[in-house]
């Protein structure tokens, strides 16, 4: 069972079941490409269906379209924002043409959606057409990159969240450590002591920081060019439509969303994507770094650093029995080593541009998220299954502390720089602890010397 | 319905249907990164099994393993390669461990169809033991390395059918275009006169050169570490076992497949995936300035370059009646950046490897198999729904090389760089033939001209 | 004529006339990487000149450096960020060590010059220690960074004033070309008309939004974490010294500068070097697209887009007399892709820190240094050599407006998108104009036809 | 004193000491970027005039070239690629106008150096030109290209230098680390017994292999387009004269060089360039890893790895006494960061070129010179200050793999991996050695023991 479709190449016949028509169909022969569609990004079929009802609202109230179609319209992307349907957004989100494919999915399955609730045949566009309907006033070039922007606040709003967790289990960690001291390393060598607890509070910080650097760039996200039509300048659309579309689409959002001054330049304009991109590699980069960290303080466990212990998740090795490796940082490591790749894609596709249009929007998107989803994962099981198990062994790590070299730093301020130097290289070649060294060439008294050894002496200020 | 399973870790119920054990279900659930499972990289679950069965046969000469486990282990691995069970290969591709879940998953998927094939039931392990048989004498560490580059392998000889198809669409317009003569340009400026089929040619050499650059690859990923074992010491293993599995590994897989001679290096050493990122790469390149250049040519229809037309395969616009975009050069575009980015984060993965082993092999892997995937299906529909139809309009083509200023240099033997220079500007200047220019200032007899300017002087000795 | 001075490692003779010491020999003769010193960025110089004076001021108020030391440490200061004895920071820009050798060379500079200052021999450190003095309460792990970031800042003020040069070029050409109307090209495909000083002034536009973009980036660079000396705890240093080095800093600089809350994470954070690299990047992404529609626009002069030409700024080739090729934007592409390019050295310097600090630091600043220098040089040289010398013809633009098919879309509110697609169709196939296919086949009256193709319509309500 | 020149903008005055012309002039105005000269690339200079040299003579043997000329312009040529006035070569490698104006500086450097050997002033054109004679029957089209790559191959097997030096000097440690049996890692974690000159031994077998692989790319660069003028067709050269040039040029030069069958593909083809990029990446990768492994195994020196020391080059730090810090290792690290970096330059140079010829050319040389140059560099200082200095503490290595978890894999042959699996945990729980478990738990008998631990049994078929 099948209906004709037709466009401007020729006739096509469409599944009777099927809500998307000839312009998608054209799109899947045309882009068999990375088989995830379009449809399997939730945030993107909401963000399309929430413009085309914002739109079918303005039109309908600039009398532009009869009231029974703008509801039907309205009825449908409701529907669709709330789960319908998304298995008929099928076109491949890596894709040709600018999101015209994706834009025409959306109107298809809309307008087929909205003719059945009126009661009508799928197909039946005389009626309520999927261009010159649900499409009126828009074009590809204002209603896509909008989707993505409003897709992409949705998704990082989910971010967010798995951000909070590994935030959070950090947090608590810092807590529990918080009496534990230990060396602290610069370069790999020995530095000066800390508390565990300060190590893991600087990695709470950092994630911190990351937090509120992606949320500065929602509000790059919130402004759109709809009402600008083909190239900004809103050729064909009604001059208040894009104004009006955006105060219906606050509503559907609840998003602060607000339209460029300069149109022309915000359709060519992927700044935005590229923001976001450098945001998520900038957070890639924390959190890699904050992987090896954990490696390496978990290394060992008897020939490494052995400051932590990470939780046994999985047999390390097919071959040395009982070996416990660290596959849950190395995970999140493998992810963001993708996502600092995914933003070189972006940059491409960002500077690949050309004129009054970014063809390229569809991968900067399929970019992004992939990278929001593969972070938001890597930093959920780094949350469950390895930072809330860490543990350490608290005598250990004073042991090494007092054995260090390193804490002659301390002494400075007493003996000097230059004296001090004379200590260390003693102390190294005898292996011979800095505190005796110092009491036998008699260089501080043994009050002055336990003093200035004292945890709230070494720990500095920022005990 | 379960069987219970036990690790280091403790017990866990396994269901009955499934063939994957203990192992395998941990990394479920410590990976859950992109949903893309190994089983769906064919080559990759043949490439295990291939070394699976080739290990067991060379086991059992050697006496290690019973010729009864070792023949049933041939009979399930041989199965799996032939397309058996690949939907039980369930761990994520982006994993951490250094593939040691992939390994896992193999073994315990190929125990479980051994003992089925022994008449015992799965999880029986106490006669045919994932790590103790399927493993014996093997290590994830030259096991997963060496799976990698034989699926790599495979892999790109389905690239290499690809690129077959596209080389030979642009050689057979070639062809086609031989005879319309056009203006070529450097730095996007009218330069001197070439032929359409010249320009396509280009094309098809270009690609034909990628080919032989990716061919050349493919004998640094024929040297494995087999019988290296953790760290390429050959712990545990029959000195024999290496070369006595890669004897039988070319059986099964007609590759020509050798040891590395220092197989500590090898077993840390990721230069054959970064080797192979690297040729993607630059295919990636090429392709991306073809398509590039694909896009420009067809240009217009009437306020662009317009050299060639490309078939039209769906409607360009939701907005604009009537037009007609590249997409599919467009999409071949974006796969390329997608391939580029992808070698960045190979790079950093390779980067990232420590002391005797790369830990970060999963996505290296994860990043070439869709990179070779995605430029294959680019590449089809480049061939097929684009370049086999693209038109030329020959008359027009003269025209414009009739009317160019360009062809002036080849008069530069005749009347001097200088003295053609001023000729330029004065065509330039007042929009008249440089022909005529040359006759009214005569600067040549019109013999020596139309010599000069005919078809076979301009497109010189590469006509 | 030397004198002898002393480190861990032994003796070494300095040149009598050198104001630095025996450590920036030793740097010297370890890192003869690039050829480019530390003294050639002045901003740097200046930055670590700016916080020595601000410690020593602040260690006198604090009572641990005795006021004559304090003034002749601020003298020499105050005469190298003057422009003094740059030459004498002689450190390779890349170099190992974390920063701590350009440290060094700024401790050895201003102690020597401050010892003259004193009515001393440069090398008397018994009377005024580089790291006993002039160091006194810091560390290169805070110093260091500090400086880069305040090195930045003022680099970045230079790079704004060349954005600033290179907006009005184009928001000036926008002015001259208001009245120009040309068409409007998506997918390198004809669209929809607009005036060639909407498209300069989106240029504009865009330039203004990195600006914007660059400046919020300003405020993250401020944030110091002096006194936290080697990892952020503030080890041998004065609780308060941090707070009152930070508020004479202010008073020398003045800038905005405030210290970091968790100075253990702020020691190992390279976020806001991370962030002014994203910066960067985005405005190459920007100004390369720029570039790319520039060369685009102006190709031809025959068989290219023509819309406008560049000012001849030199011969275009050796052998094609009289071609004038867009070699300013060229070059800008080119900066462009270097500054791509050092993003990602800055990326896996960013990601290579461990635990708490970051050793990779020098390479960053020095990638920053040269993303900037080029940046502005290439902005410069684009404003003064190229974008002021722009020209259009305008009548040659407005003919291939009326010529073209993209105008139906000006007619689809009166006769719809699939009728619009028609006359697009025949216009295509018989190369009529779409206002005389639309007359012939009585779809409007001449008056709406007329209305609807004015200027004012279709330059919409962006015009 | 100055002489006027002229081109097709108007006139200029050049000093009179200038070997350069009016068209160097205008280059160095419009391009005022890096402020590197392209005189400062020896490499770049000698191989520009050894084509020009070529060319010369093969046109005085095709007839074109007065003899009095081609000698006067060869006897310049073997001057300049002796040394002489490369200060002459003024413009910035960073360059518009794809290498016209590099090809321009040395037609008038040439020239003018040529005239004076005539006996004539510089300037006096008339008799011998930049363009009519130093560039006859050439293009900057084919002799930038052909040039860059025999620049790339002198530079390269300067680089190939550096590289016999760091290998050696790995090799040299691995003879004297031959005894010494130290713990393998994989992933971080402590796994099986090698030995440190195993481990030294893999560093060079890395750098060997990387050496081979450069020496492959090689052929690739002597592929030469020479002949083929401005797009490859020949236009206007005498169709002997690119084979003639070759063979002049082959033996000027001594390389195997040969000319592309399609040379309009080779006139716009970087892909050799690109795999230049690719080899020095790959470079940089194994690089960046090895420097890792020797900052991680010095680490310490009482709370890290502790494997190895390097030797101490300069003061660690300027607030921490006696701190010896891995400066050259992290030098080396970021000069890979740089590498990898310039890598992403070259590609998107690469990916930008555009019809018959890349305009980008100039910035992908600029990138593999400095790479080349920086890595030659790194590889120097690692091997002379830094590996050839590395000392171990054999005993205190060997005291680690008896204390270690990890040999239990070596008993895995006798007891199982299941049962060692117990044993590794008991070890872990208990702290005790794996040795003593296994005798407390009769699970093997003494003397099996012993030889199962040997250090031939452990370091297996690689030792």
């Amino acid at each position: 069972m099948s209906r004709t479709e037709h466009d401007l190449i020729g006739d096509r016949e469409i599944p009777e079941s099927a809500y998307w028509g000839v312009h998608t169909l054209r799109a899947v022969e045309n882009f068999p490409i990375s088989g995830r569609q379009i449809g399997q990004s939730a945030e993107l079929v909401a963000a399309l269906a929430a413009i085309k009802e914002a739109a079918a609202k303005a039109n309908e109230e600039l009398g532009h379209l009869a009231p029974a179609l703008a509801e039907a319209i309205a009825r449908a992307t409701q529907d669709i924002r709330e789960g319908a349907l998304h298995d008929q957004f099928i076109v491949d989100l890596v894709q040709g043409g600018a999101g015209t494919s994706s834009n025409m999915n959306a109107n298809e399955v809309i307008a087929n959606l909205a003719l059945e609730h009126l009661g009508h045949a799928k197909g039946d566009y005389a009626l309520l057409h999927p261009n010159e309907h649900v499409n009126l006033g828009q074009s590809t070039n204002d209603v896509y990159p909008s989707a993505l922007k409003i897709a992409l606040v949705f998704a990082l709003r989910r971010l967010d969240s798995a951000m909070d967790e590994i935030e959070h289990a950090f947090r608590e960690r810092a807590h529990a450590f918080a009496g534990i001291i230990k060396m602290g390393r610069t370069q790999l060598q020995d530095a000066v002591p800390m508390t565990l607890g300060q190590e893991f509070a600087s990695f709470a910080t950092m994630i911190a920081a990351e937090r509120h650097a992606l949320r500065r760039i929602e509000a790059e996200l919130c402004v759109l060019n709809l009402g600008g039509t083909a190239i900004g300048t809103g050729i064909t659309a009604d001059p208040r439509l894009g104004e009006l579309t955006v105060v219906h689409l606050r509503q559907i959002t609840r998003l602060d969303l607000t339209l460029a001054e300069d149109r022309i330049a915000a359709t060519q304009d992927t700044g935005a994507f590229v923001s976001v991109s450098s945001g998520l590699k900038r957070l890639a980069i924390k959190l890699s770094k904050i992987a090896n960290d954990l490696r390496l303080l978990s290394s060992g466990p008897r020939a490494g650093f052995g400051d932590i212990a990470l939780p046994a998740k999985q047999a390390g090795s097919s071959i040395m029995p009982g070996k416990v490796n660290p596959v849950i940082p190395e995970v999140v490591n493998q992810v963001c080593f993708e996502v600092i790749g995914a933003d070189v894609t972006v940059t491409l596709a960002a500077e690949g541009g050309q004129l009054q249009l970014n063809a390229f929007e569809p991968v900067i998107y399929a970019s992004l998220e992939r990278s929001i989803r593969h972070l938001e994962h890597a930093m959920q099981t780094l949350a469950r299954n390895c930072v809330s198990g860490i543990t350490a062994d608290a005598g250990a790590l004073r042991h090494k502390v007092e054995q260090s070299i390193g804490i002659v730093t301390a002494l400075t301020p007493y003996i000097g720089y230059v004296r001090a130097t004379e200590v260390a290289k003693r102390a190294h070649e005898t292996g011979l602890g800095v505190a005796r060294i110092v009491l036998d060439e008699q260089l501080m008294e043994k009050d002055t010397l336990d003093a200035a050894l004292s945890a709230s002496a070494v720990l500095g200020n920022a005990a």
